[in-house]
């Protein structure tokens, strides 16, 4: 749910021959293409069709490969379809579209568990069906309050083990009172069930047990940019169509609807580390197991897309002077195109750090300091699903670091309780902290699973376990030293395996291209260097843990699959836990010297405090694939 | 081991009326008194009067708070003593220094285990000593090589459970071949044991087992800054004698021979957080059991110091143009003062990062997207000890948050071998990576530990254990969800449960102010944010674990005693465990509404890598305080 308003149709503004990279995002026109063809075959059986994934039907990765290779004249660009998903009549279709031709290649009907994700139009008309229903008018007016300052917001309802047979949101709704922080002032108790296809509110409820919090000051708005003015020499940056050069690194950006913004072919010296990465699903329970809580078990990207949420970025603020932007195109719920300006910024950023340095005094009659200062190319874009912001970043290093970071802001969300000091509860349970007066910050957890499909050097790749462990100095050694510890390196043999806890134990994760060599006989590799430990604590017999079981290990490594992508499920919305990266790891393939993908999930437990109220501090964390003997020596040193 | 060769004496540069806060380092006149007060009392019964530590006594904490409270001209200035450890005639003298009237408070022969630290002076005359010793000299013409060519290296030799009655350093040596890194070719199986007082070599041994490494394209000389200009607003950073302030932050920072720099006095919106922070000690230990590395296990601070070390900071590369420099200054052997320049750099840092942000659509009519680019004050130095460069960071956030980072990186140290590829190696343990032909990195750890001594509004604290538990829902609940999690909290009673690990629990800790509450009753508190897990894998029983026992735990709370602040003991050098942390720890005291300590430690399992040749690409860890429920809201909205 976000800017709806300053989505711009931009039909027609760029023509497919200005394609360049197999993988970049359908342009306005394709994106009008698809919506033709499908509205075209289906308009006689329901006028009313929603489009709720449109997307290039990803060629395949040999395909991709052998193109981007070649001299890029030679070989042949991968044929250009698009997959769309779109709801006709009460059913799932999954269609493929031929881009050239605009016919429809294959239309299938999807009877699996799950829906697609929801569209704006539909959240909205929720909304508006929310507001208009006479029981909901009745409820506010009975509380004394104004129809006109109350902002309603759909949630997505989850699974627990019903029969779902709708696409259904429940609408909760807040009291701005004038000010433009929407989320303060919740309207505790009421609640509808919207069917967004049958366009009617299917049960209301209005249990009024708390007082609506005053919450004071809880407006923020302004824009403050940073009184630092850095200018990077962005034209070094140079970007044609959506592939990036910098430094070392080629690589390309996408935005999509679903995940935000996707890297593919990235290379550092020409050679190959990653061929696609992207967020492939977010999980944010919430804690609070009661009546309207306990259904608050977010997956963002599968139930409504990062993409969909991406902000358009505030120069200055959200990305320093001198960034270069990229506008993203996605379709509407009527398939016609739409624009996001600026979802995406490009900048190099001064960490303030050094990237390496020494001071010798070791050579006689000198003092020779050498260093070089750390420059970085960051990507980012802004998902602001609801009161939250996500701020995604994929950040480069000249040392072939790739820095994968996600910064947490925005609102909380909260709970209206009769509390207004915390002194004042005595037997009751919270579920959360009181951040202001009557105002409960429920607790909760974000998982943001990030899909890494790494090829170091080249598709054929394994993941080798360093486990740092004790050993005794034996009688025999003759030491004075009891004990040391050493690396040992076990090459992880099947997907069963491929599952890892962070910071329980001394665990180093390489990911290896056993074909290659460097010049003096080591394996190259990247090492995957773990952020915070933070897996989901609920029990795995939980509805919403089966349908993120994912989110039990940080890191899980799975043979890679082209429709694999989706780590909670492609139908992410009220399934089962049927579909999903714990499914698929359960084969237990063999994940030796072959193509794989690597899972990684960030996750914060979060405890809300006084400061997050009324908009939150940034809280940080971040992983990094480093290069470990993928070079032959520092390559700091050779740019 | 550094700038000694841009050491430049000072003296009678600054006059002591110069000083305007308690905790204010020595200032060179200062250092002058103590050198002459001691030299005048000693010089009868020795000439030969070492100086290994000269630092402020330091004032007792509560008359630094009632001065520093009061309004600085009104109570009185704490008394201004010097400390100082000389070696006279074989044995460890402590001294305290009237510093106004310049005579000698107390001389006490210190007689427990364990010796003060080196001096620069004593290091170098172990490496003149090595490099006319004649075997030495027959060794290196019996391989051939150029004595002008060769470098030495004294090493602290640790403790193994002999009766340690030297101060001793092994000195091993380097070939630099005409190049500027000479930490590339060891010349392996030649030591030298060296005693530092009796200036003579104790033994010598030379078993020439490896081929010297050619170790090709080693030199790495050269200073790149910054290509992005970056101007704070540094007229914002208002510096007063050793007193900063910048935006809601006010603190003082001291160069500080043994710790490097100090942080003292640290408030926030006028609100006491740090009493002081600094760090305490480095645990350096190789994993190498054989002869000539099994004793490689240092402890920095204790055995040099990190101020010692500290390397003169490079504008523009080290830290951003607009950074503010501090001199250093400290007492060199013969007790002279001598200055570091540019020991610190203090400057603003735009972190590429929003501080806070939201995009509001909730709101009819408008997209309202407000934020904050980031903003922080970072006050830096280097530490050089050898081969590595520590960059040393406090980062001061306007949220209220202190950041403190390390960041490794300078050149591995290295052994001979004569292997030149890593698929000749079939049987042989080898302890590390090969990093280069004929070059092994050695496994090794890193570990940074933090004083901390929080004041959060007050001395009075307690540290809170909050232990994120799952709860299963029960059927009086009539929850359709089976599970959430809850937040657990426990104040912590004694020292002995004031040990935390890191990573394996999902436990967050904060230090409270029991008796300060928010205006809604929540207690103030700030949130211990911890960086990656890693403690020592050695045995306990190992003697470089005995002394460094420590770091079995990366969070420690004891209650505050102003003698103890290293936390392996005062005399590190070639100490038994006798004195430190876990010994202080074990007593077990009440830690509950009382004055605590805080002590963090930053660890790092090294496997050294072939990009970390010739010298090693920054690797980065850091750990947060962060305020949590000290504010009423959030403070980024009242600047």
């Amino acid at each position: 749910m976000t800017l709806l308003l300053s989505l711009v149709s931009a039909f027609f503004l760029f023509i497919s021959s200005s394609l360049c990279h197999p993988l970049d995002p359908l342009t306005p026109q394709e994106i009008h293409t698809v919506q033709l063809s499908i509205q075209t075959s289906h308009s006689s059986s329901s006028p009313n069709i929603t489009f709720h994934y449109v997307d290039v039907d990803e060629p395949e990765k040999h395909h991709v490969l052998k193109w981007s290779s070649s001299n890029r004249h030679h070989a042949p660009f991968p044929t250009r379809r698009a997959k769309a998903v779109v709801r006709v009549g009460g059913k799932t279709h999954e269609l493929i579209v031929d881009l050239i031709t605009g016919s429809i290649v294959s239309d299938q009907v999807y009877k699996g568990y799950g829906y697609p994700p929801f569209t704006f139009e539909e959240f909205f008309k929720a909304i508006r069906l929310s507001l208009k229903h006479p029981s909901f008018q009745n409820s506010i007016l009975r509380r004394g309050l104004d129809l006109s300052e109350v902002s309603c917001l759909p949630l997505t309802v989850g699974w627990f083990g019903e029969a779902a047979k709708r696409r259904v949101v429940k609408v909760t709704c807040f009291y701005r009172n004038g000010t433009s922080n929407i989320w303060a002032r919740p309207i505790q108790g009421i609640s509808l069930l919207v069917d967004v296809e049958e366009n009617r509110v299917l049960s209301y409820s209005d249990r009024p047990r708390e007082p609506l919090p005053k919450a004071e000051g809880t407006d923020f708005q302004r824009q403050r940019p940073s009184p630092v003015s850095c200018s990077g020499n962005n034209n070094k940056i140079t970007i044609t169509g959506n592939s990036v050069k910098w430094a070392s690194w080629e690589f390309h950006v996408a935005f999509n609807a679903r995940a935000g913004h996707i890297i593919s072919t990235a290379s550092v010296f020409g050679r190959r580390v990653l061929y696609r990465g992207h967020v492939s699903e977010t999980f944010v329970p919430y804690m609070d197991p009661t009546q309207e809580w306990y259904d608050r078990t977010f997956m963002d990207v599968g139930e409504f897309g990062f993409g969909r949420s991406a902000s358009s970025l505030v120069p200055g603020m959200d990305c320093p002077a001198g960034a270069v932007y990229l506008d993203g195109h996605m379709a509407g719920t009527d398939g016609s195109a739409q624009m996001v300006p600026r979802a995406i910024c490009i900048f190099e950023l001064y960490t303030g750090n050094v990237a390496w340095r020494h001071t010798e005094v070791g050579v006689p009659g000198k003092v020779i300091t050498s260093g070089e200062a750390e420059v970085n190319l960051v990507v980012r874009m802004v998902a602001t699903v609801g009161n939250y912001d996500y701020i995604l970043d994929w950040e480069f290093k000249k040392s072939g670091s790739i820095k994968v970071g996600v910064s947490l802001t925005g609102v909380l969300e909260m709970k209206a309780t009769k509390y207004r000091n915390s002194e004042e509860i005595r037997r009751d349970i919270m579920y959360g902290n009181l951040v202001a007066e009557n105002l409960v910050g429920n607790y909760h957890d974000h998982f943001i699973t990030y899909y890494l499909d790494m090829d170091i050097d080249g598709e054929a790749n394994s993941v080798v376990k360093s486990e740092l462990r004790r050993k005794r100095t034996k009688a025999g050694e003759r030491s004075r030293r009891k004990s040391y510890w050493t690396a040992v390196k076990e090459t992880v043999k099947r997907e069963g395996k491929g599952r890892f806890e962070v910071g329980s134990k001394a665990v180093d994760i390489y990911i290896t291209n056993p074909n290659m060599k460097t010049k003096i006989g080591n394996e190259v590799s990247y090492r995957l260097i773990s952020g915070k430990a933070a897996v989901s604590l609920l029990a795995d017999d939980d509805y919403p843990q089966r349908r993120a079981a994912y989110t039990k290990y940080q890191v899980w490594v799975t043979r890679y699959n082209r429709s694999e992508r989706w780590a909670g499920g492609f139908y992410a919305d009220r399934s089962r836990g049927d579909d999903g990266l714990a499914v698929w790891s359960r084969r237990n393939l063999g994940i030796v010297n072959t193509d794989l993908v690597v899972w990684y999930t960030l996750g914060f437990h979060h405890t809300p405090i006084q400061e997050d109220f009324p908009v939150m501090p940034t809280l940080y964390d971040y992983f990094e694939l480093r290069p470990a003997n993928f070079f032959d020596s520092n390559p700091l040193l050779q740019s």
